[in-house]
């Protein structure tokens, strides 16, 4: 397993980006960064964790609220630069906003319009 | 337009990381970097538009292989530091590999395994 993790091309801050994308629909949720001991936790626990930029600490996603992201399947592209995790959104909602996924802005006549819906309120997800 | 291309939180060398996902079946085909002019060129065209970090010039996907990409839609995630475009791949192959997808390599038992097929040997895309 050493071996895989090392044939990450981490970056100068020793990060990939990691792609979370719904395993059975193909939605992609989020987008977060891993280092190489979140991708070794991911492995050994079957859920997503990642390397939090702004807390500077590993993010055991769902940690706070509950939704847990169990993984079914990890890829790496063709540079071994990015990684893709297929993934179970335990609760539906991905989003710190109380959306599905993180991705709910769209570009619309120039603008980034919010296109989908809040599924629940962000308060009650963090209390 | 200028004010959507703004609210992008462009990284501090001005890039964000793109993912193109097929507008159809959801497959992510690949990820690169855009800047603000890349995105900018990405709307005015209808085609993908990126940044190459290695030749650090602007690079319209299927310049040389012919295999561009039409952009349906973007969107970008809740803290628009990332972009997604809805594609339509030409020709249906991504990678430089040949493969319909850079992500063809899946980890299985501690290794990176490639699982896609070569759909054209890019001796022949790549002439």
């Amino acid at each position: 397993m050493s071996t895989a993790l090392d044939e990450v091309k981490w970056d100068k801050d020793g990060l990939a980006p990691a792609i979370a994308q719904d395993a059975v629909t193909g939605d992609i949720l989020m987008v977060a960064w891993m280092n190489r001991e979140s991708l070794e936790q991911t492995l050994k626990r079957g859920e997503a964790v990642y390397w939090s930029r702004s807390r500077k600490k590993l993010w055991h996603k769902g940690e706070e609220s509950g939704h847990a992201q169990k993984v079914s399947e990890i890829r790496t592209d063709c540079d071994n630069d990015v990684l893709l995790l297929k993934i179970e959104q335990v609760g539906g909602i991905a989003c710190h906003t109380g959306r599905r996924s993180c991705f709910f802005q769209k570009l619309e006549d120039g603008r980034w319009v919010a296109v989908d819906p809040v599924i629940k309120d962000p308060k009650e997800i963090y209390k």
